[in-house]
C-alpha cells in the first residue's frame, strides 16, 4: 500500500509517500514544492499541479491523504490555502487517486495515540515510525508524512506502538 | 478583445465570455457549470476544471477575468469556494490565458457607475450593456458576465454609459 500525504500550502506544500507492507512503514520521498510570492497566484497554483502531478506519475500511490482544514482567524490565509488545496484534490483526481480526508485531531491520535498531542511530539513519533535520520523539516514535510500515516493506520486497522 | 469572465464556487459555477470590438459589447457564451451536493469534493473539483478547460479551449479568449472574494462570516463557505477559485485560476493558467482580479467594488463601478450599486442594478446595466433579452439567471451567471465587462471596461479605458 502506497500512500501519498500532502500538506496543502501556496509557497510551501509538504508532501510525503510512504510504503506500508508486512506491518512496516517505509519513507519512499518526502519533501515540499515551493513558489515565490513574487509570482503571480495562478502561476503559482500552476506549479504546484504540475510538480505534484509529476510526483504521482512517478510513484504511483493508490491515494491521497490530505487534512481538512479548520480556520477560526485569519481567513485570508484560509482562502489562499484552499486554492492550493483545490488544486491539489484536482491532481489526484485526474491521476485517479481515492482521496481520503482527516481531521488535525484524528491524524495525532493516529501517530501519537491522543488528539491532545503536541506538534513536537507528532514530529518526535513521524521520526521513529519511518524511522528517519532527523525529523523531517520544515514541519510541512512531517504534517505530510503525518496524514500518509494516519491514513495507513486507519486504513489497514493496526495500532501503531 | 476576448474575456472569460467566471464566478467561482463548487455547486454553481457561473461563467460568461464577452467579446468587445468597434466599442460595442457582444456576449458569446455564458452559463454555468454545476455539480451535485452527492459528488466527492474532489471529482466536482475535476467536472469544474474540464468543463471550464473545454469552454477555454472552444472559444479561446485572451484573459479570464474573475472576483476578488471577500468573506468575513462562514469561513467553511469560503474555503469551499476558494478550492473551486484554486481550479479556474490553474485551468487558466495551463491554457496561457492572462488572469485579472477585481474587487466587487470594481466591478460595481465599472458596470453601475458606482461602487455601491445593489445586486439588481448590476443585473439591470449587464442586460443593457449585452442586449440580453433577458436578466441572465443564476444571478451567478449574471456576476461572470459583470466582471468580463469590468475587465473590458477597464483595459480598453472606455466608459460605459
Amino acid at each position: 500500500m502506497r500512500v501519498l500525504g500532502v500538506d496543502p500550502g501556496i509557497a510551501i506544500a509538504g508532501y510525503g509517500i510512504v510504503d506500508y507492507a508486512g506491518n512496516s512503514f517505509s519513507p519512499v520521498d518526502y519533501g515540499c514544492i515551493r513558489s515565490g510570492a513574487g509570482m503571480l497566484p495562478h502561476l503559482r497554483l500552476s506549479k504546484l499541479f504540475s510538480e505534484l502531478t509529476n510526483l504521482i506519475v512517478k510513484y504511483r500511490p493508490q491515494c491521497l491523504a490530505v487534512e481538512e482544514l479548520f480556520f477560526n482567524r485569519n481567513v485570508r490565509t484560509a482562502m489562499s490555502v484552499s486554492q492550493a488545496r483545490g488544486v491539489i484534490l484536482l491532481a489526484a483526481a485526474l491521476e485517479d487517486l481515492a482521496v481520503y480526508e482527516y481531521t488535525p485531531l484524528q491524524v495525532k491520535q493516529a501517530v501519537v495515540g491522543r488528539g491532545r498531542a503536541d506538534k513536537q511530539q507528532v514530529q518526535y513519533m513521524i521520526r521513529i515510525i519511518l524511522n528517519l535520520p532527523a525529523i523531517p523539516k520544515p514541519d510541512d514535510v512531517a504534517d505530510a508524512l503525518a496524514v500518509a500515516v494516519c491514513h495507513i493506520n486507519n486504513y489497514s486497522n493496526i495500532v501503531i506502538k
